[in-house]
């Protein structure tokens, strides 16, 4: 009855490096590449959209890169965050594997984000950055980046897809609290807002739309910057502090992970904890399987294709080798809004082509079921996005019973649903459907897929 | 700049036994009356609605009770709860004085309601009980016991204020996510119920309306016991692990305070955070000033009378000595619903008759003021309740500053706000006003309380 449940660390435990996979992998990944002249692109290509800092640290070969002490300071309003033994659930399941979650919604936004969101502000800041801009679907990141901005007083606009900024007035309020400003988009601010009203003044906007708007403000003013959350390596680069922390929990707790599980969109809750783990396996100091958890709706890494692609639908953004599904995919409606990205961090995207790590797909209200028994027995509602991760655990410890198998499992419980109740609403109320996955549509958006001499 | 944030405790260190003040104060509180006899009431009247061991401990005068370990087990999910400075608030505000709060929303339900929710759902398990019935009206409560009775296999039928009900679907989908049946209040299943909807069809209902319906399931059936949020002497009892955790933590930050906040509707964690310090103040050991601090909309302490009272409008409840507006006492609206008692916890009632704490009260759109400060400073949204006491926290802090002192400031956050984002929407909207006391609906409800021969 008396097992530690909580694996608490203190504040001065906190990680004083980030860890770049970078320099461990066995081959360098491809480079991103200039959308005109198909060369790579260097520093300079990056230098109106972000900070020197930051752009140092996208394409940094070094094991270890030191966190500044000012981020370790606000690191300290929720770092290091909880390792959790699910002993409630494995209870439910009678399984005798252990399941351990790392759980990043305690953080003020309540996710995984301001990990990397509070890094960028104080760079920007750093270099004398007065605004930064940023978009936003379900929130999550626009949350995070405001909650930053505020800390470093730094004014954050906000280009929020708009069907989300509509249907989800609590994140926007969220936002607005923190002080940071959040546009509807596509909006009259920008030429490319405009331009998309113009021809459709109707728009409920989309994720490449506001890239674009946000990308357009921070380009045109010396003050301006924009700030990404997943994708790049410098976002999966800060999130590592999740599974640095997670190793020496598991080392308190005297147990290793048999597999490490997270949710992937863009990657970046997904590297946090896998990649140190990533590290340990390729050294031979660890055995974990390593799984990334995908949506059926956009099944990026088990249907996607490992080629170059642009970042955004409006194609803006450098070329990037990923597993995609082309840029003009659109995924149908689906409630993990973190997780509708048609490209899969290029990083991700490298450790899986080399076969490092192994993909999973779930369809949304299996996800959904499993989140709704994680919190009967522990309490916390799962975010969506956080849910894929949860049906996983559940799986891998339903098979351990299956097998008669004692084996630990470790996931990442990215982040709280607090803000995303109608979603397990309309699942209560039967509304959501997994509708079969369009091949001809997959088909149509890889035809598209730009012509790059490799 | 390496100054530490948080202070957490192993798990070893949840309390082992929840403090009962009764035992310590200079006169026993003057016991409650039964409405019709107006005689003491005793356990066998309380026998229909609440399992025996929760009457024990209402009506106990032992100092310590011990904590049944399931309970511990369970309280392990989110306890103990973080002591944090509020390093950034201090800076924001250039203070002298030391801030720190302890932090209750961390809890699943995002409360310090589970402390009690827990205790009493296991309580109830442990004689048989299969269905436990409350009401709510923010839905913090609702939420917690929902919370509570999934990890005890409870059922849990909560009754909402129609209005609530409406305007909250998120904290409905909450409770449903628990496993839980919400049901708008005044409904049909009762016969109180179907009394007010014969009257009035388009009731938007009110707390008293469904406490009626709750304590008329309750009765009903023998298989099913009320359960209580707040207010009486158990529930007070169990909140204090808040109290006795905190005097762990500041000891560990090398600091006493010399002021402890909490806010008080009716009165739970105010009692949690406070009697603990309250113990150690009759003791001698202990200087701190303790101020309750409530709504000018719903003045309990500050304007109403110390007299008998009913607890519901119905008239069903025992009558209690309290701080009272007056059971008929209908206060504006205001956000705070977790503040809307007309009445105030007699246990609360009686130290501050005594002269032993300090009541303090401030309008809303200060304490949204505040909690948008506190918000941008330390992440933290705080809930409507809990802002007010940030408010008084700033008002000391500010004190200090003017005089020069360095004191040291304790207060319980007792809530996030993730479910009550309406309120911060209509802060910034301006909808929010602040209503001037109406001095003649408090003359005529206090014209109306029973005539009590003490």
């Amino acid at each position: 009855m008396s097992e530690q449940v909580k694996y608490l660390l203190g504040e001065d435990r906190i990680p004083k490096a980030w860890y770049n996979i970078v320099a461990d992998l066995p081959e360098p990944p491809p480079p991103p590449l200039h959308p005109g002249t198909g060369k790579p692109i260097g520093p300079d290509d990056l230098a109106p959209i972000f900070p020197m800092a930051v752009i140092e640290q996208e394409v940094s070969t070094e094991r270890w890169i030191e966190i500044p002490e000012p981020v370790r300071e606000i690191y300290k309003l929720w770092r290091p965050s909880p390792l959790i033994r699910a002993r409630q659930l494995e209870r439910a399941l009678d399984t005798p594997a252990k399941i351990f979650f790392k759980y990043e919604g305690v953080s003020p936004a309540g996710s995984h984000k301001p990990n990397t969101s509070v890094a960028q502000a104080y760079y920007n800041k750093q270099e004398g950055v007065k605004r930064l801009t940023t978009e936003t679907g379900a929130g999550q990141w626009g949350s995070s980046l405001a909650f930053a901005g505020s800390l470093f007083d730094l004014e954050v606009e906000v280009y929020m897809v708009k069907v989300s900024y509509h249907q989800k007035p609590y994140r926007r309020a969220l936002m607005e609290t923190y002080g940071a400003r959040c546009i509807a988009s596509p909006s009259s601010l920008t030429a490319s807002g405009r331009a998309i009203l113009e021809k459709s003044p109707d728009s409920t906007g989309s994720l490449g739309i506001a890239i674009s708007e946000a990308v357009e403000m921070a380009v045109q003013r010396d003050d301006t910057k924009y700030a990404l959350g997943s994708v790049l390596n410098h976002v999966l680069l800060h999130q590592t502090v999740i599974g640095e922390e997670a190793m020496l929990q598991m080392a308190d707790a005297d147990v290793e992970p048999d597999v490490v599980i997270g949710c992937a969109g863009g990657g970046s809750n997904f590297a946090g904890i896998a990649f140190p783990y990533l590290r340990e396996k390729l050294a031979g100091r660890s055995h974990a399987r390593i799984v990334a958890v995908e949506p059926t709706s956009c099944p990026t890494m088990t249907k996607g294709r490992y080629a170059y692609d642009y970042g955004d639908t409006g194609h803006l953004t450098p070329l990037v080798k990923m597993y995609t599904l082309g840029a003009s995919f659109v995924p149908p409606g689906f409630h993990a809004g973190g997780l509708r990205y048609h490209g899969m961090s290029p990083l991700v995207s490298h450790v899986l082509h080399l076969g490092l790590i192994e993909p999973k797909a779930y369809a949304q209200t299996d996800c959904f079921a499993a989140a709704v028994q994680f919190a009967r027995s522990e309490g916390i509602v799962p975010a969506p996005e956080s849910s894929h991760a949860v049906k996983a655990a559940i799986d891998e410890a339903l098979r351990c019973k299956a097998e008669g198998k004692a084996e630990t499992i470790l996931f990442c419980l990215s982040g709280h649903g607090h803000f995303d109740m109608q979603a397990y609403i309309d699942y209560f109320a039967g509304k959501l459907k997994d509708v079969p996955f369009d091949h001809s549509a997959l088909e149509s958006a890889l035809a598209e897929l730009p012509m790059v001499a490799e």
